[in-house]
């Protein structure tokens, strides 16, 4: 199906919703029924409504969650009676005569009068041939832009779904009215619907919020903040195992390390741009003296400083600067989720500094690399789109054709399948990303790549060529895992929580079966850590099972018993958290046998 | 000689300055002349003087840094002229005639009425015995609270000097008047004063500010902000170098790594007291939605934010959790210098929560724990404070001595030697410093251990006992090399920028003669990375000579000339940093070499 089949249906299921909703509670008013990603929504306001349910809610709220049941029964029946949509323009007034019991629709005309746009409406009629379902409603007026498909029997009443309701304020401002949303998800088939229900759960399972407490990675604290996490022990462990691999993977590649402040004067803000352009992104200023700071939302205007700290010759180029850089950006307290949408963040950040020539080349070795540090993740499945020149761009034609033509070559060099995603560039320049696909099918952001034709301009930055002239060298932006705290959100839904041997903060449990056992344990404990092996000794006030159980919840990798067998013959008992068999070997062979697989990264 | 006797001669020195000015300036206004470590100053203001001094500068000030001898020789002059300092108490009328041609001391007299202090003033008179060289002056009469010598017979003649002119705003408000501050410094005797130029001297040479720039470590810059510095690459290498020495050191010391964010909210700091007690270091808030955001100055609301995620047992304790914290507080940018005072910094923090009975005992394994690791950086020489209760404190006086003498056994035990700095303790407890002495006898303040019976209380955070009962734990926080920033300054100057090899940005320089060793020099580079030992190969296109004094200058502890002979033999030809002889060896073992010599810490 076509990508707006599926929206129409959608909008139009919303149409269906708000029927029925109508039907229950006449003088409900309407606020707005939008598509969704996988569905739709409608608002209502239930306040003023006299409501013709029978059940009065405890809580004395007009409607709850069990009454979706009912509201879906009713909006399958209505697709049933190949209602019939149709598109109308009418005037100003007419349309505030016809919703003049509206307030909310009222509000929308006036919007669309003062913006000068056309009043259509949307009227959903009973067919001429009347179903023999066909009862109370005759016909349903909304306002609305369209698009809508012609008939509900386009619509499979078997896959849709009405999912939950929730307080939503009217326009998203919290001075107005809190208005009741009512969330649905529509699909073409039965099938597809079951399939997104399935995966739905089985994202709830592997929720990386729910997995970092009981992984003890990570919290919030409300005193502290929304969307500024607290790594706790565990989770500091992994976040530190990632940034020494990039490390030590980055200097390798040939980046430099840099280390620059999180907050700058307002006037870097001002040459970068950030201030003009970024604006709504950024904190409120901190006043010091007589000027103002703000805190850093990229990391971009100090490696430009830092390239301007010294003349640069052409022999020095590529530069690649890298820097594990945490950054401040504003996000509304609404739309903040676990790791993945928070306030500050470490991302993953590199500046190169490359001459024309060399631009192709660069970013083919990049991109290489990029797939080459997602795979020792577990991610080898990846959409990866080329956007393009956008309508407003900075910078000429010619350079952007040049610089997309570089991104192309490397693209095809790598072999990588690619789509364009033509117009879709920022406005400074040409971009590759790269979705990655974790176990459930789902893309995820990660990687980005991108020209800039902007920055080397405004910081007037320059290289001597070959010749001695001065010229202006071109910068990519890059990052690979993009932001520490989202791609670890991605990894452990990715993983389910049972993150690679490597990035595991506690690579093995030892637990000793009592108290004569406990030296042994010790031992054992000592000769791992001193491998750089990351074990610990449980707590010997719990029984063995609740000490394994306990492992096993945090996904342990390795989990050791300490008998008395084990000790009289030197070995260890093994168990993997994936519930292989019982393994009995000697200490030796298996540090051996661990340090082997953290080294091969498994 | 008492630390009061060499202050009352440093203040008489800056009346006689202001006599000698006098003399030159009839008319001159004078400020206020204390003592500063080291010596004193003086703060005129010529804008109205005629000057009778015969040369006119070229910038059109009254008085320039040559003018420094003549006066220096004229105060010499009146030591040796024996007068007395006399001190009288005088009305506010009689004050303000007095000083009715001294507006800025009529200022200084309205402000001793309005806090009803005495005005005293201090006479300097000739003596009975009248000097041949007396000449313009018989006395000079300053408001002045004190302290003075006696005589200027007490003034050895060759033990001070007049150092430095500045410019200072009256009381130090840029809306008052600029000032011209002309500073000296004195000393007992004239070796005194010799020695402490010499320290000078050789302080400049080492000074940080010019090394990081040689060994291009660090900038500022003026755009980014006044004290937030730039790691460039082989700085973002030196502090990587100490942070992961830190992090294995304290994981094998068993303590747990944090990560905490850089702002909170204003909440959060409102419990934790720094709202009220200790807002003049925080910069101004953030608006986020509502709420008011912080930068933090301190890392220790989120590590007992982490503490109080769990429920802990008197099993868990002690809990020692550690963060490389960067913290933001506020400082004058007068005051700012260099690396070793900024506005942004990394603590090498952490905070230790222990039972009452443990505390003596984690005191004193901190005390050793603290000691080896600043040796590892080569400081074994050290002063140390125990500082008690103050006049302000919080807390009970049993919960103080018992904390105290906690603090005291551990001293003990360690066997190191300390002093008592009574009443010096911080409001919340008592605590111990250590102040590392640099090779040139200078003591810079780094490790601070304290205990805090304040924030316990106040985050209320409780463990369970071995009796099942709630209990308040002690928390301790210490910082062991302090700010990283200020650290590597201190670094920089004790070491003269010839860091030890561990810590050094590029431990291996190789340099290839010409371009047919070119090959032979990049195998070696590429198995010295293999080794994890920074090597560089340098910029084929200077000469060789020119390519070894830039090795130099940026204190490369080896460089390594790769010619033909060595592409023969399979050897290296070393040269030291320290101008040893140049060896010459097989690879392999000079790489064995270094890898035990970076091993041990040299």
């Amino acid at each position: 199906m076509s990508k707006n089949q599926i929206t129409k249906i959608r909008h139009s299921l919303a149409h269906l919703l708000a029927m029925a909703v109508i039907e229950k509670f006449p003088q409900v008013k309407l606020g707005i029924g939008p598509t969704i990603e996988n569905g739709f929504y409608y608002d209502f306001d239930f306040s003023v409504s006299r409501s013709n349910y029978k059940r009065i809610r405890a809580n004395g709220s007009r409607i709850a969650e069990e009454d979706l049941f009912d509201l879906e029964e009713r909006i399958r029946e209505l697709t049933k009676q190949n209602l019939r949509f149709k598109k109308e323009t009418i005037s100003f007034n007419e349309a505030k005569k016809l919703f003049k019991d509206q307030p909310y629709k009222l509000e929308l005309i006036e919007e669309l009068k003062k913006s000068k746009k056309p009043i259509t409406i949307y009227k959903t009629l009973e067919n001429k041939v009347i179903s023999h379902q066909s009862s109370v409603i005759s016909q349903f007026i909304d306002l609305c832009a369209g698009l809508h498909i012609k008939s509900t029997k386009e619509i499979d009443p078997e896959a849709f779904k009405l999912t939950k309701i929730a307080g939503a304020y009217w326009h998203g401002d919290e001075k107005k009215p809190m208005l009741t949303r009512i969330y649905g998800i529509a699909f073409e088939t039965k099938k597809e619907l079951e399939n997104y229900l399935t995966l739905q759960e089985e994202a709830e399972k592997r929720d990386h919020r729910i997995l970092g407490q009981k992984l003890e990675l990570f919290t919030f604290d409300q005193e502290v903040g929304a969307g500024l996490p607290l790594w706790l022990p565990k989770g500091a462990i992994l976040r530190h195992s990632i940034e020494e691999f990039l490390f030590k993977e980055l200097l390798s590649e040939g980046y430099q390390w840099l280390v620059s402040p999180h907050i700058a004067n307002l006037n870097l803000w001002k040459t970068s741009g950030h201030w003009g352009f970024y604006r709504e992104n950024m904190y409120s200023p901190i006043k010091i003296e007589k000027e103002e700071y703000l805190l850093k939302p990229m990391n971009c205007p100090f490696h430009l400083k830092v390239y301007k700290s010294k003349i640069r010759s052409w022999r020095d180029l590529p530069l690649r600067f890298a820097e594990l850089g945490t950054v401040y950006r504003y996000e509304r307290s609404g739309v903040l989720h676990g790791l993945t949408r928070v306030r500050g963040f470490t991302q993953d950040d590199a500046h190169i500094f490359t001459t024309p020539e060399e631009l192709a080349g660069e970013l083919l070795k990049l991109l290489n690399f990029a797939t080459k540090i997602l795979k020792q993740f577990g991610f080898e499945d990846y959409e990866i789109y080329l956007s393009t020149r956008p309508q407003k761009y900075i910078g000429t034609i010619n350079s952007w054709d040049k610089a997309t033509k570089a991104l192309e070559y490397a693209l095809k060099k790598s072999k990588l399948p690619y789509q364009i995603d033509p117009g879709e560039g920022v406005f400074y320049g040409p971009k590759i990303d790269i979705k990655i696909r974790d176990i459930l099918g789902r893309s995820w952001q990660c990687t980005t790549i991108q020209v800039d034709l902007n920055l080397p301009e405004r910081f007037d930055i320059i290289y001597i060529d070959n010749k001695g002239k001065k010229q202006r060298p071109i910068m990519i932006h890059r990052a690979i895992l993009g932001s520490l705290e989202r791609f670890i959100g991605i990894l452990l839904e990715h993983h389910a929580g049972s993150l690679p041997l490597w990035l595991s903060p506690v690579q093995v449990k030892i637990i000793n079966v009592g108290a004569s056992q406990r030296n042994y344990a010790w031992s054992v404990l000592n000769q791992l850590k001193e491998a750089e092996i990351r074990a610990e000794l449980s707590d010997e006030n719990l029984t063995v099972s609740k000490r394994i159980r306990e492992a096993e919840i945090q996904k342990m990798p390795y989990i050791i018993v300490t008998g008395e067998r084990e000790i009289k013959n030197e070995t260890v008992s093994i168990r993997q958290r994936d519930g292989k068999d019982i393994e009995v070997m000697p200490l030796e062979a298996f540090i051996k046998k661990i340090k082997d697989e953290i080294e091969k990264k498994l």
